[in-house]
Formats: structure tokens, C-alpha cells, sequence
């Protein structure tokens, strides 16, 4: 697994890009560790209507205005597949990013990304294409990318005593996010559910200030959340954090974001937040890389 | 409260419309109970994009193609109205649902809905506007809701029991939803957020199924959540559903939905939700109708 997590640094230098002509508003399709990618790049993408979905249909308005990117590391993920064949049903201009199975076959206009790795620790392989294709201004800040990745990669011991400090405390991760990065946030949970096999939450500034903050001062079971939010905030949003986090009296532990760059500062937190649920992991003895439940799920689901 | 709860019935009775002309993409701005009607509607709504903003910025994309919609009951949030002034400024056609405020000043293009509610309880008269004028076909389905949701005013035992089980067990509840439930599993989170001073969670299906299960197995901490799921469903989803329940040996308890248009069953959820939320804070000894950390943040935040 720190194998694959280490390889981030170079897919980040990945030179791959997917055709297309011109279009009016864009659907990426694709779930789990796949589907991240499009979430990721839709934050940071918004010269067009841009959509994400992770399910097996798409939306009415899907046309020939519209450029279809399915998403899908195995190329097998049957939501992603349905999804696909409607786009292409619609008449909608489709590409595909996927490394092999049945997508590759289906899409000809597929990019072809390298295969063998667990999908959640491709995310470089898939969200390059996406800049690239279709923010090629921003091609430059991924060498950046790569540069802050790789100092996660050589210094990480505060986050391995965080992650032990959060094993031992018995504690679920809480991750409150603010735009562009609350598809990290979610990221950091699922990473929390794939490789810890800890269940995790994320929610978001300012939305939570409408809400989650009448529950983050008093509710019961407080107690036996962790809660984290990210540096790099400004303006409105910098103050709302300061201040929910004292009215509320949330014991909330700020995560450093490095990088200049929007995308550097993303990538640098999606990889810390790696390293976190990588070694809650180890400190709670589970494997990484193990995902028993999901692949018996996709052979009953098979069976229909 | 209670008073507030059922007067659902006849809020989506009402019939408020607001002007449009044609449009390419819809984006709705709104936070907290205002925008859940914008999200509750955007999985219904898929004649055209429609995004759902709950920040201060809105995306480049938007311009006189564009049809925004503001959509605060205070008409005072903050956020909504930075939003709304970029909007305008980017030439895009405005329309706002609201009570009064700063948005009824700005905005001609104001639909008038009654003041006097807690904006969490006026979710029919704001997302009944929508459904009106941007999917009049869907209106005959409003009276279906208003009766499904009646019969939850006459008979909720039931669902007081949940409540009273849930807050005696200390656990804090996890919603898992689907579309087009998942902005419902959201609401329910809100609203037990502000009415039961209770912290809780949601996910979705088939997303979930990506990640959350291999959680779900083995997680410290799944003893203190207690994790609820729609009926309703169908398809693929429908077994998702029961494998994954099955496979992670999760004690997940079904909420039913009735009702045979997808707004009767929406609103019957939601409605569910509401009086949940409620009993749970009268089982804490807890005000539902108090928000008075939102509104100590909306006085430090306007210093600045």
C-alpha cells in the first residue's frame, strides 16, 4: 500500500489527454475512488454546467451539447457502464478514462491509464486527464502537485501520531471542508471507510453554520467524533471557522495546506488524508488494501 | 413547532409562481433550511443543468443563458445575497423566493412567500414555486403530497416511538439515502441538527457501496449510530440495499415512504424527518424552535 500511495508524486506528471470538440455542459460519471476525480475537478472547473454522477442513470438533458467522461479505474463498474451507454444513446460526445474491462472496449475514444493499482490510489491517473483536457492553463500547477505530495511522502510522522491519537481515543474523523475543497473532505471519509474500515463524516462551511453547528455544542455522542478542518481558508469563510469553532466549543484540530496553487493545496490534502487513514489502518491492525465486502457485493449484484 | 410542522399541508397548496423566459442552465443559490428546496428540487428537475450553490460565489459559467434563483426566507442571508449581486452582474435572469429582506428589495423579480416561520418549516413555500413554474406538469402531484403529508399530522406514534428509542440509546442517527431521496437524507440531518440539537449523518446508495460498507462490517464506534434507510427503492438499488444491510450486519431500520408521485413520497419523508427531529427534542428536553448560536454567528460575522 505505501507503495501505491508513493506513486501519486509521479502521477501527477502523467501526460495523458482525451479528445474532444466543442460542448456545452459536461457529465462525468463514475463512483467510489473513480467517481473522486470528477468531484475533485468539478471544484475547480466551472467555465461550463458541470455535473457529477455516481449512479446508474443520467440526467434528461444529456445531448449532443453535452461531453460525457465516464470514469471507471477497472473499467467494470456496472453503475458507470449504465451510465455510459445512455450518454452514448443520447447522442452525447463521450471519452472515458479507465484502464481496461469493459469500458475500454465500448468507449473508443477511451484513455488508457496504467493498470495494477488499488482504484482509490490512482486518483493522479484520473484527475490529470481532466486538467489537462479541459483546464490546460492549469497543467502547470500539477508539477507543484507533485512537488507537495512528495514532501508528504518523506515527512510524515505528525500525521502517523495524529492517526494513532485518533485509534487510541476511539474516535470517528469528522471532516468539515470548504469550497474547493470539500470533495477532499469526502475523500479523507471514504479513505477513513476503504482503508481504516472506520466509518467517517464530512460536512462543509458555510453550509454547517446553518445547521451542524446547533448540534456541535451540545449534542451527546460528541464526545466520540474527532473533528478536522483544513488551513487555507479566506475572507467570510475564515472567519466563520474561527468563530463556530469557539461558540460551539468544538475540539477541532486544523490540518496544514501546502502549496500555492489550488490544486497543489488540493492534492497535498488528499494525500495527507492517505497517509492519515493509512496508518489508522496499521494502528488498528486491518489491511489497507482489503476490500473482502465490496468485491462479494459485486458478485451477488452480478448474479441479477 | 408543532403548529409550524403542520401547516405543510398547506404550503404545498399554495400557489406561487415566479416569471421566466427561456434559459439554458439553472443555478440556485440558498443555505441551510432555503436551500434544501433548491436540492430537493434538483432531483426531480433534469430538463437542464441546475446547480445548487450554498456559498458566497456563484461559477464563471453563469450569464444571460443562465436562470438564477435565489432562494432565502429571511431574505437576509448573507451568502445568498453576495451571490445574487454576482448573478446579476454577470446578466443572468433573476428570480428569488423569500419573505421579505434585503432579496425582496433587490430583486423585482421577488416571489412573495408568508413570513413568520422558522425557515426550516417553510420548506413548502419555498420549494412549491419551484415545482410550479419549472415543472407544471408535476403540479397535480402537490395535492397528493399535501394529503400524504396530512395523514403524518394525524398519525405519528410510531414514528415518536423511533425518536424516544433513538434518544434513549444516546445513538445519533445515519441516514442512508438514494435518488431522488438523497437531498430528504440530508433534511433529515438538518433538522435533526436544529430541532433536536442532535449530531447526524447521511450517505447514499449506490455511493455508498464504494466505500461506507467497508466500514459499516467493522467500524469501533457503529454501536453508538443508529443507521436508517428509505423504502422505495427499485431495480439494482433494491438489492444493493438488502445485500450490503446483509453482508455488513448492519442493524439498519427501513422509514417507509407512501405515496405514488416521487414529490408525495419526497414530502412524506421529509415530513417523517420533521416530526422525528421534533420528538427527538422533545425526548432531550431540548427547544426545536431555538437557534440562537446561528444567530450569535450571523451578529459576530456582520462586524466584518
Amino acid at each position: 500500500m505505501l507503495d501505491e500511495l508513493k506513486s501519486l508524486k509521479d502521477q501527477l506528471l502523467f501526460q495523458g489527454k482525451f479528445d474532444h470538440t466543442d460542448f456545452k455542459n459536461i457529465v462525468i460519471a463514475g463512483m467510489g475512488g473513480s467517481g473522486i476525480a470528477g468531484s475533485i475537478f468539478s471544484e475547480i472547473y466551472d467555465k461550463s454546467p458541470i455535473e457529477i454522477i455516481s449512479d446508474y442513470s443520467i440526467p434528461s438533458y444529456v445531448d449532443s451539447n453535452t461531453l460525457f467522461i465516464a470514469i471507471s479505474y477497472s473499467g467494470n463498474t456496472e453503475e458507470t457502464i449504465s451510465a455510459y451507454r445512455e450518454a452514448e444513446r443520447k447522442g452525447a460526445q463521450t471519452a472515458a478514462i479507465t484502464s481496461g474491462g469493459t469500458i475500454a472496449k465500448i468507449c473508443r475514444n477511451s484513455l488508457l491509464i496504467p493498470s495494477g493499482l488499488q482504484p482509490r490510489s490512482a486518483l493522479g491517473f484520473m484527475i490529470v486527464p481532466l486538467i489537462l483536457s479541459l483546464l490546460p492553463d492549469a497543467s502547470k500547477d500539477l508539477k507543484e502537485a507533485s512537488k507537495v505530495v512528495e514532501n508528504i511522502d518523506f515527512s510524515n510522522d505528525r500525521i502517523r501520531e495524529e492517526a494513532i491519537s485518533l485509534v487510541r481515543a476511539r474516535k470517528l474523523p469528522v471532516i468539515m471542508g470548504f469550497k474547493p475543497f470539500e470533495s477532499v473532505a469526502y475523500r479523507w471519509q471514504t479513505q477513513f471507510n476503504e482503508n481504516s474500515k472506520l466509518l467517517a463524516f464530512s460536512s462543509s462551511f458555510p453550509e454547517l453554520d446553518h445547521n451542524q453547528i446547533m448540534a456541535l455544542e451540545n449534542s451527546y455522542g460528541k464526545e466520540n467524533l474527532a473533528f478536522y478542518y483544513f488551513s487555507g481558508s479566506s475572507g467570510k469563510v475564515r472567519e466563520r471557522i474561527k468563530f463556530t469553532i469557539d461558540l460551539a466549543g468544538v475540539d477541532a484540530k486544523q490540518i496544514p495546506v501546502e502549496g500555492n496553487s489550488r490544486i497543489a493545496q488540493i492534492m497535498h490534502l488528499v494525500h495527507y488524508g492517505d497517509y492519515f487513514s493509512y496508518y489508522a489502518a496499521l494502528e488498528r491492525k486491518v489491511e489497507p488494501r482489503d476490500v473482502t465486502t465490496i468485491e462479494k457485493l459485486k458478485k451477488l449484484l452480478s448474479q441479477f
